[in-house]
């Protein structure tokens, strides 16, 4: 028995059952462990970017860590930018890195980086393995520390040596710390706070998509509240059924809007809202400088608590239909393709209960009123920013809901950053549809050029925005997967594959 | 005129004429400023990893460092596994890292990131700017450090208020420090070991490509040493014409039969050996260790100078035939496809003077004894080790070299990284021939698995190293792109593009 044996089961004694995995040489006693007990589901990814990006979308599904299995400094380095997502979707990731043998650290091997650094960077917890007979115990702290402040991104360094060296036994991962709960008199002032006419509670992680979103909605309707969401959350239920929770906008001057002459803002389950970006001449933040800001309760605090608190405080009132969204399903559309038909489409022929992964971009604002029709579903969105999210999030989402329908809405900019995805999709058989919106170019960037009041577009602009160099024509090619028939049969022929 | 406007006069009166880019919202100011200036070159790459490689792969065959536009932390981090290459490769590479204005990064924007850490896991060298005003002088400093040393990562942090607040006039980037160079004594020592029989001078950097190659050949002829070079460099050169330079192996074993007996081994332009990996039960280092090791010139150091000073103590033997490699191309082969007739195919039909990126990992083996008598050539490997190097570097060197063909020997395991350069190559109408190696396994690991004494494969391992089960081969799918035509027909019709 060695260290990659007790590493493994501590990983199946404390509930791990998937690993999303891209080996790299350094790992070879961990994947010979792994082959040992087939148990634990290996998904391979054919790129570090869609093995975390996998795990994010299952945690967002199924509020379970899965495993990661990552090669050492750059291995990780390709996984950055999908735990930076996942970071920001408050999920739970478990990164397995390998690394060198310690001793072979000293010297200049060309695959030797700087692993904790790299890790550190997007990571909220890094620990390197120091003993062969420690592996057990530090994977079940980094089981615990990926489930601890309700997710947390945490990366355990291997080194091989520890992985081959014998050790024995393994560990069970402790039940993650108690979270934090805000002071009685907290609780007392935010729901003086929300009684005021016109007081918003914006409220973001699990109670936009369970049961805590009905609690929410009953004690803002009995407070005379406004309840509100972020534009950019981890998951969100909308379409038919959905407690109606207001929606914040992508533009700062929409969301000053919004929330304009609100006496107070109290926050549950996330911080103060901020713009995507910072614009000359615009505030970082929307809220009203005469709103009254209550950070409540943070993203990693006890926010189903902080709510049942509130509750008791403002009393709940019953929820009527005028609370929910009713169905509405479109029509399905016939004439022109458009995107705006798309979403119509989409939503008249999307299956109950299906998972919606919206990395659309600047083609989402045009799917969403047709999407806010469709029957129930989850829709999970790029809370990081940095696209190439989509493909592999609805990877993770497919491998925790296999009985629910994936639909991916994909930029053809942001795909390309992870198709390799596509192929695990495949490979595993996984019922995901993706539809990609093929505008040819980073149309969100000629818009964001245009916010920044830039007006002339020469030869290095339009060769950096892509091969396009005329405006986004309202529509696109689109490309199928999977079983589902979206598309009238007049826009197949107009779209092949 | 702004801060980005002084950057981008500030890159081209430092002498950089090409930007490989990937831009994001952050960066709309910088990306107008290159706009107004055309004679920068902007190249798109659709992932970051294809920025980094390309720049990497540009200063390989350029010796001169391109800019990067890259998005901050989590962009970055999609560049950071061929930064880690080009670091390894001796490279310089000047990234431009937008970030959120320094004013917005107290709020949880999605995209702030830890843009700092990210970048200091892989850069030599890294700033914040931090006053509009000091754009000029910090890229200025930045282009002296990416030049610096042999060549670094530097890596300049541009908040997007310093790139869009006003500020005038540009600088011009200092020519790099001097190079350190060995004391004398130290000359002197290395000059006598070398002198012993069986002394070994091991070679890096320029010396195996220039005419340093040259100088190294003549004196160590004189003092009757041997020359050698690591298995994975930046470049080196190869085929008809080449200076017969040893080559060391990729495996410890090999080495230490290599290395065996050899009094002295004396570095210049490079660090002591070290095994891709560490093995129980083998050393970390392949020397002999009765061989007296003698670290006389790092690979930042002045490589150049210490040859010649060598060359003044050792004297320098006239070059016969003997020292070159000689013209022996390969018949064109026939019969059934294996790798070693495709190496054997690909160096009876290239031209002369090609560039070959070599990333095709455990294909190269079979494929290396055909290139050896290949016309001459530049031949380019992947020096950090971590795979999806080989696309994004062909891009970089073709750029460089538009008058020469640039050949990439291409694993499909690799490929699928970064092949998103697939399409930089096409738009920029780029003189490339990718081969691609269609395992349709990571067969390296399956070498790997063995080498580390793992018999036995089952479920999850068949599964976590490729589609099929079954052992390499012994020839692959070939896909070609480019308008040379090195396949027999037969086998062009077995392997359809």
């Amino acid at each position: 028995m060695n260290g990659a044996e007790t590493l493994v089961q501590t990983l199946l004694a404390s509930g791990i059952r998937v690993c999303f995995a891209n080996p790299g040489t350094s790992e070879m006693h961990f994947v010979a462990a792994l082959d040992r007990h087939p148990e634990m589901r290996c998904i391979l990814c054919l790129f570090e970017g869609g093995v975390s990006g996998a795990a994010d979308g299952y945690f967002r599904m199924s509020g379970e860590v899965a495993a990661t299995l990552l090669h050492l400094a750059p291995g990780f380095g390709n996984a950055f930018a999908n735990l930076h997502n996942a970071r920001k979707a408050q999920s739970g990731v478990l990164n397995i890195m390998g690394d060198h043998a310690d001793y072979h650290l000293r010297f200049e091997a060309p695959l030797k980086g700087d692993t904790v650094g790299v890790s550190q960077a997007v990571s909220h917890w890094t620990r390197v393995v120091s003993e062969p007979g420690r592996v057990a115990s530090d994977a079940a702290d980094a089981v615990q520390a990926a489930r601890a402040k309700n997710g947390q991104i945490a990366t355990l360094i291997l080194p091989a040596n520890m992985a081959w060296d014998p050790a024995e036994g393994h560990a069970v991962a402790p039940p993650p710390p108690l979270l934090r709960r805000p002071l009685p008199d907290e609780i007392a002032a935010a729901a003086r706070a929300l009684r005021q006419p016109g007081a918003v509670l914006l409220v973001d992680g699990p109670v936009l998509w369970s049961d805590l979103g009905l609690l929410a909605k009953r004690l803002t309707k009995a407070a005379g509240a406004r309840l509100m969401q972020p534009f950019f959350v981890s998951r969100f239920r909308r379409g038919t059924g959905a407690v109606k929770i207001e929606r914040m906008a992508y533009r700062t001057p929409e969301n000053q809007n919004l929330l304009k002459g609100a006496p107070a803002l109290v926050l549950c389950g996330t911080s103060r809202p901020a713009g995507f970006f910072a614009y000359p001449g615009l505030p970082s933040t929307p809220d009203d400088p005469d709103t009254r800001l209550i950070d409540l309760c943070s993203a990693d605090m006890d926010i189903g608590w902080t709510l049942q608190a509130l509750a008791e405080e403002l009393g709940e009132a019953e929820l009527g239909p005028e609370d929910f969204v009713t169905l509405d399903l479109p029509a399905l559309p016939e004439g022109d393709l458009t995107l705006t038909k798309v979403g119509e489409a989409v939503a008249a022929l999307m299956p109950d209960n299906a998972v919606v992964v919206d990395e659309g971009i600047s083609a989402s604002y045009y799917l969403a009123p047709g999407l806010k029709r469709a029957r129930g579903h989850d829709a999970l969105t790029i809370t990081g920013g940095s696209i190439g999210f989509g493909l592999p999030n609805a990877v993770g989402a497919a491998v925790a809901c296999p009985d629910r329908k994936v639909v991916v809405l994909e930029g053809d900019g942001s795909g390309m950053y992870t198709l390799q995805s596509l192929w695990t999709m495949a490979r595993e058989g996984l019922d995901v549809t993706v539809v990609i919106f093929a505008n040819r170019g980073y149309q969100i960037l000629r818009d964001e050029l245009a916010a920044v009041g830039v007006r002339e577009v020469g030869r290095n602009i339009s060769r950096m925005f892509g091969p396009r160099g005329t405006a986004w024509p309202g529509c696109g090619l689109l490309t199928w997967r999977g079983s589902m028939r979206l598309l009238p049969r007049r826009w197949r022929s107009v779209a092949p594959v």
